[in-house]
């Protein structure tokens, strides 16, 4: 009798092994399995700061209210652990913002942030709504590639600073529930 | 005999448990996890409708084909529950779709549906192709925030009524297959 | 003694079997679940030539370095399984590239895979950095539909050919991780 259970346990044993190898992703809600935090540095080309400029306005915002509804911005931006813009980038973040109301500033995202350090190679993916008037916004991590393969997970952005349409700094917080 | 094999099924368990913790996310391709309809209204605008206009034009067409290619519209524009403009919205859709076909009008979308109800709060984000000469055609839901954390998914887009240049409304059917 | 275990290993095993009815994704690292090679030609719109292009710029380049920073092209492009342009499509992508660096040619991408052949019908979502100075990069495929529902994973893009503003040629190397 209990020979059967051993062996009925054994191969039950086996298979779960092999179901859990299958299925390599660590999800969980609760606490990330990985956490960046970040700082985003935006210089808007004006016509005259080629040298600093990190970003330049695509399409002009029409006249739809007066809050630069249907701006777009093509960024290639530095991304630095501390808020100071003159500390070394650990990373770019490329992408397009738009502003999308008529009733106040608000932007949307989409971007590619990319690592080439020491510290981490590859990619991380998001977009999403960033509604300017909240003090922290959530958008979603879709995608990754490199160290972050596949990655998923939450990026809230804070403003940190705003200079009118010279400068901002947001603060990304990255978290990533899904990690391969 | 029956002790340790008892034993080792008490350890075996422990371990499953600890599994099912980890991985919170549920996933079903036969039936949504959760589903809601929506009703998207979008009222571009033309120079004299501010008042009511809800998108607007960022880049003009090209001369390629006859059917708008390269037009790129942002929007902010309500989401009901029913199919009256005039009730009120439960969210609304912040985002872009362009033209991008020269031999018939199709589009492409890319937006953040924003939740600030009682009965939801947080945002979902999607994107693909809006084959507009299909009858219903599908989009990914590829993430979410806050009620919609992580969530994953397909939106149907089905058309509901077309005014010219002035006016449209979809229907959009989102069926999430990953919730957490 | 042996009883008890035996049923109480019954029990496990039933719910260890609804566990895995239910999670019905396979994600494996190692190996893709699906994998589809393409090559994606993009042929720009240069006023002349309506009957072969397949793409159009909408929105102009900035003055912001010399490799058209800013400048955003609108596709709708034949996808072909060999090199060949004039092979028949197996599928087209639609969708948006941006140049967004002002040091070198560097673009962004997002865009939908529409297969509807006899091998495959539905979409694949797909965006990132098209990083053209290196001889392949990963974008993230984050979302599908139709015999791609919910699929996720990697497109490695390489560059077939150049030749100036007028045609180029990528090749895209889709590898799937979570099919359904």
């Amino acid at each position: 009798m209990g020979g059967i259970v051993e062996k009925s346990c054994c191969i039950f044993f086996v298979i779960f092994c092999l179901m859990c190898a299958s299925a390599e992703a660590t999800i969980r809600e609760g606490k990330p399995c990985k956490r960046i935090v970040l700082h985003y540095h935006d210089i808007i080309f004006n016509g005259t700061n080629k040298e600093n400029a990190t970003s330049a306005i695509s399409a002009n915002a029409t006249a739809l209210g007066k809050f630069k509804f249907g701006q777009l911005v093509i960024f290639d931006d530095p991304l630095t652990e501390d808020q100071n813009l003159l500390s070394p980038p650990v990373a770019r973040a490329q992408g397009l913002y738009f502003y999308d109301m008529k009733s106040t500033y608000n932007a949307w995202f989409s971007c590619t942030l990319i690592f080439n350090s020491t510290q981490h190679t590859g990619t991380i993916n998001m977009m999403g709504a960033d509604m300017m008037d909240s003090e922290t916004r959530d958008l979603s991590v879709v995608g990754g590639t490199g160290d972050f393969f596949m990655t998923r997970g939450i990026a809230t952005f804070t403003t940190d600073t705003f200079q009118g349409a010279a400068y901002f700094r947001l603060k990304m917080d990255i978290k990533l529930y899904e990690c391969y």
